[in-house]
């Protein structure tokens, strides 16, 4: 797709990310940014926005490829925990960002995002949980 | 498991989120800060640390639960795009905040995480490369 760094695979991503391999339904990069070691990015091959986006095939094969990259690094670095993070709000191409975290190392036990949090009253609890509720219904 | 809330379903899993309703591998939860309208939990039905110790099959069902919440979400609060992470570096029982973002919105086009970055030497980059790609061969 036109504009998306992860389908024209140019200098733009390359900037950001070094291929590591190709699996059956992604490819594979490790992040420049290494403050987490090890830190790999596993993008789904064509581009589709949402993970739901994926037929049921191919949400099979892309994350059964995504555990198999985090196994690995799991194996390779000896993390304590690996993390993973999906956001892409302006890079809508499906991708995973997979990173180790390290027992009493940088940001451990702690979520990256710090901001402050946000509480509703129980009925606005309730209102949310009945429309989700009702969409999950129908989807199933 | 012992001292796992998600295991426990008890007053501090209450005090952080509110059940929406129950999947074939998920329970799906509500989370209680709401800064991000919608933002919901995804847990997986086991106790298993990583998306790597579910099998295939539960990896399979976990991750199409998932998408299906995603789904279910995306329909009610028409986010501009929905983003995923799983952190649990102290909480190490496999679950994902499904977090709608919205367009201009709260932390819309932003990382979670902007702490400053950290680039390597590109022969630090080489190494970190082929033994990652050794280790996903070895796995394949």
């Amino acid at each position: 797709m036109e504009n998306c760094f992860y389908c024209e695979k140019g200098e733009k991503l390359n900037s950001l990310m070094i291929k590591i391999t190709e699996l059956s339904n992604s490819i594979v990069y490790l992040n420049r940014n290494q403050k987490h070691k090890g830190r790999s990015i596993v993008t789904f091959k064509g581009h589709k926005k949402e993970w739901f986006d994926l037929t049921p095939e191919e949400n099979k094969g892309f994350f059964a490829d995504t555990a198999l990259v985090a196994k690995a690094l799991n194996n390779v670095f000896k993390p304590g925990k690996i993390n993973y993070a999906t956001f892409g709000d302006t890079v809508p191409h499906t991708h995973i960002h997979v990173v180790p975290k390290y027992e009493g190392g940088f940001q451990w036990g702690k979520f990256f995002d710090d901001s402050e949090k946000e509480f509703l009253t129980d009925d606005q609890y309730k209102d949310l949980v009945s429309k989700i509720a009702a969409e999950i219904e129908k989807l199933k």
